[in-house]
């Protein structure tokens, strides 16, 4: 067999996968074919996961039967609340205690005793975990804070539950729509190493628990979802210097910093979420009247866009650059982006854990072994 | 770029390592140098450990410092033991129960707050780790039997301090060194789908807790770790049988079933772990008298071997099939087998883990689209 080696993976194909399709030449992702502005702005966000976990989009009564169900799962068990107490307590970070209760669902899972290759008790645990996640966001926020948890209210969409339960108040429909976008937009991209992560335990066919968690502990890396924050912290910094938008990337370009929010291993051209949420805080802007990170972001851009002032062609803004601001001005707190990032993307998760497990091969590369040879042993009296 | 497709990543090298190597034509492991079978009855846990992560066997002061430095730590939180109870209360599965525990021990971590490329502090949070997971199963499992856990004796060795929790009783010499020998045997491997998975995580600088829950997450799925206790379970359906081991074998192989503990991706002869297990497994029934065991595995064996019964050539038994026997004899309950193993491997996953990030780099496969194509999207209202 010819060894192939490729350190990170880059180009390297491990799957088939009729999910989402990513170009980053010409800034196109879709989801099963449907492109991604379609989707964000047509579609809720239950409408993109019941497309991603079942190959078409939902009729009417597919979707209020999907929602209904996935509604009627909210609640989160008091044992694992109180567990998120302690958590609290000891002030852990969002991320580890989003790992953490995710994990700890599973002892109340009903279909805990399932045989690995029930599929479709996988997909009953896939849904119960994005169900719940929302609530164990909301919960432990609210605790840290030193607040009771909101119970989550079954009668509102998935993104509008979570921003009542965030912060206690039904929100309004500009919130309640750019959320749910943030959350579509989020929800799948090819085999980032979060998802790639999810795929690597579920094809020993551990539990959708297993796989879920290990993709929070990997996106939860500062080189992966843990990036998201670093935005809007610079922002936070720009805002309290008294220089301009320009002024500050000048000097940050001047130092050779990369600048937070541009650049993507995939994309070589204005990644298509990127566009697409920078819209929606136009929208957020005119809406609330608060149009400083707007400006802030259309500065940075003006300036690393003219002259080539970028130390490489074909860097633009991702994903990343946008959400900061537009979570920002939805009230959310700044280290729950990458939780919410997680949220949307357990869709993603849950749908190529499933999609591998039906055409199952156990994931084992090789390591090409570069240590020593023959060593002499020498027992410990004698060293 | 050419696209490389390897469903699994069979015979794609994904890193270079110096921790170990494995040569499955003749039989044989190496942990950096040094043949299994030399550490595995010539050095303790200890030493393998100090050897996988420093590079080298420690001298008897550095093995002191380290040894000691680590049973400091023994010790697991209050709140950490108290939510065990809850996972107990409700019958979680011991590996569920392992990776929620490990999960959340991070918000008790002194180092929680360090830098993500802080190798000094990813160092330390290993050996905790490492350090706490024998509290947490020998704590786990005598809740689950309405016991309280014992507190660890830092005086004891690692291995012996796993059992004296577990049972409440110091070990006999015998069952502390085939203890202490099979954690050596299961402490690396190359890079099988849990240690991929814990470098995938950490190649995004995720925290050392999130790769090792990630771990065990993999670990748990029933083509991976989760093996290992179908042996035993096998050997005990024969027990109770009242037909010899030959006429079970001889049954098993006319229904054309797979043999538990028979077969590896990686080793067409014996695995040398099997090996050395077997003459410890030898060493257990001639100091218990109880050789039924040990007479099952021989004559499974002897069938399987004898006349190409086999339905294909270069089957042979695996670590699995007599580590089952080794376990029992222990006393160690069958489903904490894999947790077990866990335990050992934590080792292993550690050290992959602060290789890879020395020379890190992102690990981010491709998938290949095979989805729809321009699909064009119809809104809800005319589906």
């Amino acid at each position: 067999m010819t060894e192939q080696f490729s350190k990170g993976l880059e180009g390297v194909v491990v799957a088939e996968s009729e999910l989402s399709d990513i170009n980053g030449e010409t800034g196109e992702l879709v989801y099963r074919g449907y492109d991604i502005e379609d989707l964000a702005t047509g579609a809720s966000y239950e409408e993109v996961l019941y497309l991603l976990w079942n190959g078409r989009l939902p009729a009417r009564d597919e979707l209020a039967e999907f929602s209904n169900g996935m509604a009627g799962e909210f609640a989160v068990d008091e044992a694992v609340l109180d567990s998120l107490r302690v958590l609290a307590d000891a002030d852990e970070r969002p991320m580890a205690a989003l790992r953490t209760g995710v994990s700890m669902l599973s002892m109340t899972d009903p279909d805990a005793d399932a045989r690995p290759r029930d599929e479709a008790a996988a997909r009953r645990k896939g849904r119960r975990i994005l169900a719940q996640i929302p609530t164990l966001l909301a919960a432990y926020d609210r605790l840290r804070r030193g607040e009771e948890p909101v119970e989550p209210d079954e009668s509102l969409s998935y993104a509008g539950n979570f921003l009542y339960m965030l912060t206690g108040d039904e929100p309004g429909e500009v919130a309640e729509e750019t959320f749910d976008m943030a959350l579509s937009l989020h929800a799948d991209h090819g085999l980032n190493a979060s998802t790639f992560t999810t795929v690597v335990i579920a094809s020993t066919f551990a539990d959708v628990y297993s796989s879920v968690t290990g993709g929070i502990g990997a996106l939860a890396g500062p080189l992966h979802g843990g990036a998201n924050q670093d935005v809007m912290e610079a922002l936070f910094d720009l805002d309290e210097r008294e220089i301009t938008a320009r002024e500050w990337v000048e000097e940050m370009v001047d130092r050779g910093s990369r600048v937070p929010g541009w650049g993507h291993r995939v994309y070589s051209v204005t990644d298509p979420r990127a566009a697409i949420l920078r819209s929606k805080l136009e929208d957020l802007a005119a809406a609330s009247g608060e149009t400083k990170w707007l400006n802030y972001t259309t500065s940075i851009t003006e300036y690393l866009t003219e002259e080539q002032r970028l130390p490489e062609k074909g860097i633009a803004p991702n994903v990343d650059f946008y959400s900061g601001s537009v979570y920002h001005q939805l009230g959310i707190p700044v280290d729950m982006y990458t939780p919410i990032f997680a949220m949307a993307r357990t869709g993603g998760w849950v749908a190529h854990i499933l999609e591998y497990q039906t055409n199952n091969r156990l994931i084992r590369p090789r390591g090409r072994y570069v240590g020593p040879e023959d060593e002499a042993f020498v027992p410990l009296e004698n060293r």
